[in-house]
């Protein structure tokens, strides 16, 4: 936690604040110029070009930020008929043992689908974070997506520079890496989870 | 369509029936025999163990079908707002351009992050089949996700088999490819469409 603390602030300072990149599909960018990083001219934040991808990568560490969708969690009132919905009718063969997370307030099963996961969760008891979801969505349902990134402390200062609220503070996950949570009211109705993979 | 219907037909006398997997994920199956194919006995449907996952994928097509989570598929009212949200904020590189989809009666856009895709939906006018979503969720959300299976018709005759409704029969989704909606009542709360990649 001091740590994130004291990496946001370093970035505070090494990242510069950019203008929003046009939104432009057409947009053929010119080469980047590393000599002159950072390079603030809001056109050097290209529209998707595969050409440019990987030197833009490595010009602006926040273009090589986001990573890919860790998991989708699955809000279950039985976890066990869940199971048997994706081993015994989806045909899924990577499923985990259930798991107790008591300081989350959930039980936990991982269905490794070779990319991204799905998490199933069901309350331990009434007092579990994901109990007051049940009463908007009585059959369960996507409860919240997570995201990797490779670096948290530049997520969170890039999300609070554009005015994303957070929930709460970064903590470490149930995985032992940092995470934060988003508020899906600024992410489109979106529960977001950034989780930290280096 | 006329295929698929075919397909079915062979599938139903191919695949017998099996009972659901034990959950015990403390069990390690024996080696699989391949000589007695289909074999019935349920404990050769096993908890996950990674010494047996391709044996098994080898003699049981079901347990081959089902592939990646294809895209989670979010819909928006505002698709510049999420697609500004996503490049600029999020740090996303890849991003489609948009594209209108009359026959769905959506704009959408699609954010590659490396794996399971992001799909940004925004309803064309009042009479798109996602209008009804934002009744419900206001400021929009996920809508459902998409994952791929190598042979529509045979997950089709598995969820079948189970009672798990669809919506509507197999089509041609907006790739190209055959698609089926599976009714979220049967599915946990999720609405879960079904890609068929070979």
């Amino acid at each position: 936690m001091f740590r994130t603390v004291a990496k946001v602030a370093i970035i505070k300072k090494a990242v510069q604040p950019r203008n929003p990149a046009p939104v432009n599909n057409n947009y053929n960018p010119p080469p980047p110029n590393t000599a002159n990083y950072p390079n603030t001219n809001p056109t050097y934040i290209p529209a998707y070009n595969p050409a440019y991808e990987n030197a833009y990568a490595s010009v602006d560490p926040f273009l090589s930020n986001l990573g890919h969708v860790n998991y989708i969690a699955i809000a279950t009132r039985d976890i066990e008929k869940s199971i048997h919905f994706w081993r015994t009718i989806m045909g899924a063969t990577k499923v985990s043992g259930k798991m107790t997370n008591p300081e989350h307030g959930v039980y936990t099963v991982f269905v490794d689908l070779g990319q991204t996961k799905i998490k199933l969760m069901q309350p331990i008891d009434e007092k579990s974070p994901i109990s007051g979801f049940f009463q908007q969505n009585p059959t369960g349902g996507i409860h919240h997506i997570c995201i990797n990134v490779s670096d948290l402390a530049l997520a969170i200062q890039k999300t609070k520079d554009n005015n994303i609220r957070s929930l709460g503070e970064a903590t470490i996950g149930a995985h032992g890496f940092p995470v934060i949570l988003l508020n899906p009211q600024d992410c489109g109705g979106v529960l977001i989870e950034l989780e930290e993979h280096k």
